[in-house]
């Protein structure tokens, strides 16, 4: 069982900041959280398209909630590094379904794998391994 | 000599998108590009601080703009991968400057550090390592 | 299909070099290759421990053989970079399994994730990303 | 000034482990820690040539010891990620320099720039990020 559902961890986000995200939290579990990036959000941006700094920023988010999800929103957890291949570019008409699955949760560090990949679609677009650093509770 | 100053990149990227970048091209040559990202930028965003996916977009910009600077406007360069270390909070009160040092320009991959910090202190908020590939000319 | 079987490949292992591998390819496939480092291996080494280095010696010889399995080994594909998170300390009494799987075969550049951990545990004791790249063919 | 020189260093290396280290502590400063890695060391594995794995052992041996300068060689400090982007070959004819610079030496996690050339050569053959986690003192 998780600490936090997705519907909890999105109505903590709509309190927590003025702007909503621009995703949604799909499921949570105690392997992670899934993200779903609608078209809309893209489509929203000069250019169109799926840009690397959004699939940066979705990698981030999907790796922070997963966490989330599991200690609660309490604890102020910051992302200490971030590494992200960018395999192909994103088909357009479907949305991005980012998973981040846990590798491990412990007292100070937590790292999360995140695959991205159009929705309808097997082959990535995006694949991150994220950090972050979990403050003494 | 580069290819393009950095007055000409500053137009290139009027032209290219229409919402403006968010950051100043400060400064380019031979080593690559330094970049300014005003507070008034960081202001604007809920919690008005300077987050996590504005500084790895602004050290994905600072490797694009170190490369365009050497090869000119014509070539399609995309990220392949970027890591970055998250290292301190920056000073809410300065803008953050991007070094964007090219390590590498080869004929297919080329390599970039970047080290961001607060104007005024010598100490890093982050650091990057970013690859761009680099079409056949 | 692949271009090399398991077998192939550890016969141009075993030619190529005059020291042979401290690994052992235990399987490959479309999906990658994996490989068994023995505990032997380890044992060799002052502490007797997986250290770093081996983990990382690991994970970039999982992603090259992933990759030539698929194109032969006529083509010279060097490392262009390689993330790492170490996750736990590798149980001692365990072989090392690592399991390198495909995220992109590119005419330009192929990525490999590897996952490793020690052999009857589901717990990943480090877990990289490969980028490596190909020379025309 | 400190807590270690690199006499120190040399001499706790050689007391730690059976086999002696493949490189020489050529300076320490609060700067970082600057190895050498002779081609001497090279010349012995089949080849003969610096790999990558060689290289990334250099890394992280010259972040740990950077570190280990500042701290002393009480705290069990461990890798927890390792990033490295290869950029040139090396020049075989020439000792290997490792220059690892503290970026950040926090309570709980250090992180440490590496920047690896031939000697005599002002180009980098490869570049490191690395971050240590740092036990309770």
């Amino acid at each position: 069982m998780t600490a936090m559902t997705a519907g909890e961890l999105q109505e903590f986000l709509a309190n927590a900041f003025s702007t909503p995200p621009p995703f949604l939290i799909e499921e949570v579990g105690d392997w992670g959280a899934r993200l779903r990036l609608p078209t809309s959000a893209l489509i929203e941006r000069p250019g169109g398209t799926v840009s690397g700094p959004n699939l940066m920023s979705l990698a981030d988010s999907a790796a922070w909630l997963a966490i989330l999800a599991q200690i609660g929103p309490v604890a102020l957890a910051v992302t200490t590094s971030l590494h992200i291949d960018f395999l192909r570019k994103p088909v357009m008409v479907a949305d991005v379904l980012a998973d981040g699955i846990l590798l491990k949760l412990g007292k100070r560090l937590a790292v999360v794998d995140v695959a991205m990949r159009s929705e309808g679609s097997e082959e990535l677009v995006a694949k991150a391994q994220v950090t972050y650093s979990i403050p003494p509770r």
